[in-house]
């Protein structure tokens, strides 16, 4: 694992209910992915192999103007180290979880 | 409650420990203030009155500071809705962590 | 000068020129701020002390309410270096607009 | 022109002037696009097709991590609207640097 990345993305849309349900077709699209990811108060980060990453940063807009959005803002982050060995989300969040 | 915020706070260290050492004294200066909080891999979200988180943020930045690292880098986003009714961190997290 | 911020205001309305009339207005009260700034595409940037800057985040917020907008998403970025010397926006944008 | 983006790379290298050099070699590669874009103080807006943008966020990535860094973290703020028309550079901007 090389990479990790957070995503937020925000659906040009007028309710909470409609951000809320593209936004949960997001995250579906990023669960069948079978990568680890953990879902977030604002954004959802996944973890794997850089390249696939980036791919899944376009589907996820792709997902969301599918989903029913005219036009979609996104905040991405992202962290790449190519030789690996970068701090895992398990390492990251468990501790603050027990 | 009417507002909440996300940080991620990068102090400017040279290894992931030191890192990891001085967010876990931001985080626990967040936990100490009694208001509700989700740490999660990039950021950490926190619910409140929307002039003590803004008050936050300025701790956060000072406590970084005093536990050790020259300078600091910070991304915060900030959801405010004077009114009241912003959608909460067990509104948007816990359908998908069961 | 030990600060410099970037933010980005997104007005909760529902057209684009509702969004620029709404971030008009932030920009015109850091103008009057009369700290040094600098308009991007996505967000502006001012530098000064850090405590005017954090409670400069906090007015403008309040600046797109008060505008007319019933809640607000904002981004963030806060660069903090106590002793001072962080790098000027005129260190890093001047070269690339000749 | 249906997107634009707003990216942030962040290397991690000790010394400021080292971030520079390195930030510098993602500006020049944008830069040899031929893709509109301007320089921001902490982020760079590029607009032009979504797929297009998607791959250079990819690619800077790439370069930051040839130019001499171990690893690298990016700030990317992403705006798609299929069916075109999103605010330019320019719109958002020109008013604001007479």
């Amino acid at each position: 694992m090389n990479a990790s990345i957070a995503i937020q993305v925000l659906p040009k849309v007028e309710t909470d209910s409609e951000v809320c349900r593209i936004v949960d077709q997001v995250i579906a699209h990023i669960e069948q992915t079978g990568l680890s990811y953990y879902v977030g108060s604002f954004e959802t980060t996944v973890e794997g192999e850089f390249e696939e990453l980036m791919e899944l940063i376009k589907e996820c807009q792709y997902i969301a103007v599918k989903s029913g959005c005219p036009s979609v803002m996104s905040y991405v982050k992202i962290s790449f180290k190519p030789e690996g060995g970068i701090l895992t989300i398990d390492q990251k969040v468990s501790k603050h979880h027990r």
